[in-house]
């Protein structure tokens, strides 16, 4: 066991997996060189384009003990991943690791088949949903290695992740691959997530719905990086792209945390031409976008760009002038994906571009201001989003830790309770973002802001900002102070910083009986 | 010395250079590992652009013995190469290896005042223009190594070239290093070359003379593939980026050749919707490029794709309706140029895409035709285009023999003699393209086909086709035949195929006196 930088005990290896400890948010220098791959050739006249999944597992030379890898730009409508696991569970092929990007409701069903058949036994990714929870009380041999999504590029870069098939669903590809996910019916937006895979797993299979004549334009993964292609029935349903959560709020008590961030953006002094900011998803966040849009058309204030996880939103401020460009990595609607197609100043990136910190630069070192949402925050200003109190892992971490390093001023805006649920806490269940990288929590009670930030306290002291143990003690008022919570030996899990240090580690809760 | 598959003895190695024989165009398989590189970061507030370019060697470590690169988007109107070198000269750094895609006239003074004083030392990338006479007559001590397009991209993926700091310019960039080349006055259209160099080269150092604010989009090369950025006064000037050779051709008899390869197409079949080819530079390729746009309109023909080298002619095409796309790596003109920014079918490309043999697939793979000049052609169909029938080495290799090998039908064009030099001829000076890659040359005298073509002599009947040799003779017959060149022991350059082998080597020749 090390203690890290945020105080949490870390084991050094778990299962087979090393642990590197958390030291600080820019305290990590790179390590390591980029991974060394055979060199593959494609003839003329030579076809890509195979029948069938289930020839392309053949072809791809998919074996058990690989590893395999998905995008989740479908999100909650995605078909891909519970038909290429059915597939392969077919053939007999076992002991395969998950090392998709993300995976949600949907994948629940058959990817706790697939546990349970022994198709699937290591997961690498961020999982949402009720998945976390089987397997948070049904730990895997190796624990989940959760990542953000910056780490995650990184860690592929690094060879630290091994993909040996990636399966990427595209809403529109030529049968060499040339592909892009803007066109079709099926389409969802960029392909930000997809892009390091086919940098840098062994195979890569684009999996399509919509097969479109050579050459397939916008290229957002060219066929130099791509092995095979399959022409399916159905990728998925963009409907399920925007879930619940990307509704914006209309609670009164939400809405005015949101003005309150927008407000502090102002007395800050960012709202000036060329601020920049990433919004996440979430209502909140939404909201915020809603209000920072209005406040910079009633002050003529142009910003430079938004970072995304875009929204309908986040168009309309393109659209309507307070915004010059738009970055965008992963689409949360339909306006932000037809607006991907048709407007200029609305980008394509990767996330190995949004947030890889290891590497020539990133965008999420040149935002101004980024708000986030939080399940837990603490009186270090460390921010948990992949545990819910009772300690189940419930969420990944996204972009979260890589918005708040690299932003000028990380904003998160939470309720200090929810139900019976303190927010506001002496010590979040999970570190998934350290305190260092948080400045303002902004709250139904006030806001708060992080004492290394003697600056903001300064520019915002109008706001009457109150130390964050005030906050927490409000909370515990309310709703009484946490249990604390009993572990068995067991870990199901461990996040992994941005720079691929281990912030925390997730223990298998004592259940009762 | 080995008899290599177009029956030329290679050395197996001159000076460091080891040299692998030619064995067919896709005889040899992919060999070797992509290049593994440190990793780099950049936190946020870190500043890449600096002051000067003096401050940007310094910065990216370039010590004596190591190699730079440049691209050459802006021929024979670049100011770069020059303005690098100079400072690199100043500093007292030697033994510099040039690792470009290309040089040109505009070159010459500098490169050869900087292989007299040492600088410079060896040279791997095409020559174009007086240097290639210079270093013909004053050979390095290391050959010129001389590649394709595809095989530069190879080459620098599998390690077997290595670019330590890479000089690129762009047209436009922000501090962080977004940029492209179809903004600004300076504006050259796509980074093709230049992209390569960006994902292999060690350091990669922008040169702009157009700062946008962050983010500068369109984004041909990320920050994330970038060092430092500097901003000069003046990177070069566009007029020099069309050169004589970009001038329709308006000789009856070049435009007759020109005429026979559009009928020949049509009268092989190829002139029908989903058409695609690709266009060399050159008078006889760009009235091919007239002609095959004024049958495919008057036919009523829609054409999928044209790679290039793009001229507005070519453009013009897109505009009227007989092609869906355009797939861009060099824009030779101003309006190929305006109209990759503004055409959402014009699409840029890189190199790699566009030609390497070793990759999972590359367009010129996917290319029904491609036109092409020649210098010499021979009996075995080889064709030169690196020296004169002097023996002086004054070309490079191009993407001649990437389009040669990967297109269905390779068509080339040339009048039988020029001059008093007979071009069809018993053996080419020097191989560029194999033989095997070369299907229909069309000269003024006739059209020939090569006898492992026996389709497309039937279709072709009505054109009445004579075999090469017939040719030949009627060359001979005004010029006499060529007098054999006499060669010191010396090596002067290699040409090398886009897999990397050897097609052939360029000797010192002897000179009188």
């Amino acid at each position: 066991m090390v203690m890290n930088a945020v105080g949490r005990e870390i084991p050094e290896k778990i299962a087979s997996i090393e642990l590197e400890p958390f030291r600080g948010a820019f305290a990590t220098p790179p390590r390591g060189n980029t991974i060394s791959k055979n060199i593959w050739s494609h003839n003329p006249g030579k076809k890509k384009l195979l029948s069938s999944i289930s020839e392309a597992i053949d072809k791809s030379g998919l074996k058990s003990g690989m590893n395999i890898s998905f995008h989740h730009h479908l999100r909650n409508g995605d078909y891909v991943v519970a038909m290429v696991l059915d597939e392969i569970a077919k053939k007999g092929i076992k002991d395969i690791g998950m090392r998709h990007s993300s995976v949600f409701a949907i994948h629940t069903e058959a990817l706790i088949e697939h546990i349970k058949n022994g198709v699937v036994t290591s997961f690498e990714g961020n999982l949402n949903g009720p998945l976390g929870k089987y397997i948070s009380e049904n730990p895997c041999k190796e624990p989940v290695v959760i990542r953000t999504h910056g780490a995650r590029t990184l860690d592929l870069e690094r060879g630290n992740m091994h993909i040996d098939v990636a399966f990427l669903a595209a809403s529109a590809s030529d049968d060499s691959g040339n592909c892009n996910g803007v066109l079709g019916e099926s389409k969802f937006g960029p392909m930000g997530f997809a892009i390091a895979d086919s940098w840098f797993a062994e195979r890569v299979v684009i999996i399509t719905d919509n097969l479109q004549p050579y050459p397939c334009t916008p290229i957002s993964i060219p066929e130099h990086r791509v092995n095979y292609v399959v022409n399916v029935d159905n990728i998925g349903d963009p409907k399920g792209i925007a879930t619940g959560t990307m509704k914006i709020t209309e609670d009164p008590v939400r809405l005015r945390i949101a003005q309150q961030v927008v407000d502090a953006m102002d007395a800050i002094g960012q709202l000036e031409d060329g601020f920049s900011f990433q919004a996440g998803a979430g209502g909140m966040s939404l909201a915020v976008v809603k209000f920072l849009h209005e406040r910079m058309l009633e002050k003529g204030v142009v910003g430079s760009f938004a970072m995304g996880g875009i929204t309908g939103q986040v168009v309309d401020m393109l659209h309507e002038g307070t915004l010059r460009k738009i970055l965008d990595a992963q689409a949360f609607d339909i306006p932000a994906i037809d607006s991907l197609l048709n407007d200029p100043d609305h980008v394509e990136v990767s996330h190995y571009h949004f947030g890889n910190p290891h590497s020539r630069g990133c965008i999420t070192h040149q935002q101004d201001a980024c708000f986030l949402g939080a399940t837990e925050v603490d009186v270090d200003f460390n921010v948990n989003v992949n545990t819910h109190s009772d300690g189940l892992l419930l969420h990944g971490s996204g972009g979260h830790p890589d918005a708040a390093a690299g932003s000028k001023v990380t904003f998160i805006t939470t309720p200090i309770t929810r139900k019976t649920n303190p927010i506001v806490r002496d010590s979040v269940t999970t570190v998934t973002t350290p305190g260092e990288c948080v400045d303002v929590i902004a709250t139904d009670q006030g806001i708060t802001i992080n004492p290394k930030r003697q600056d903001l306290w300064k520019l915002l002291a109008e706001f009457d900002p109150k130390p964050i143990e005030a906050l927490r003690d409000m909370a515990y008022d309310i709703t009484g102070a946490p249990e604390p919570l009993e572990y068995t030996d067991k870990f199901v899990g461990v996040i992994k910083f941005r720079d691929g240090t281990v912030t925390d580690v997730v223990r298998e809760v004592k259940r009762e009986g």
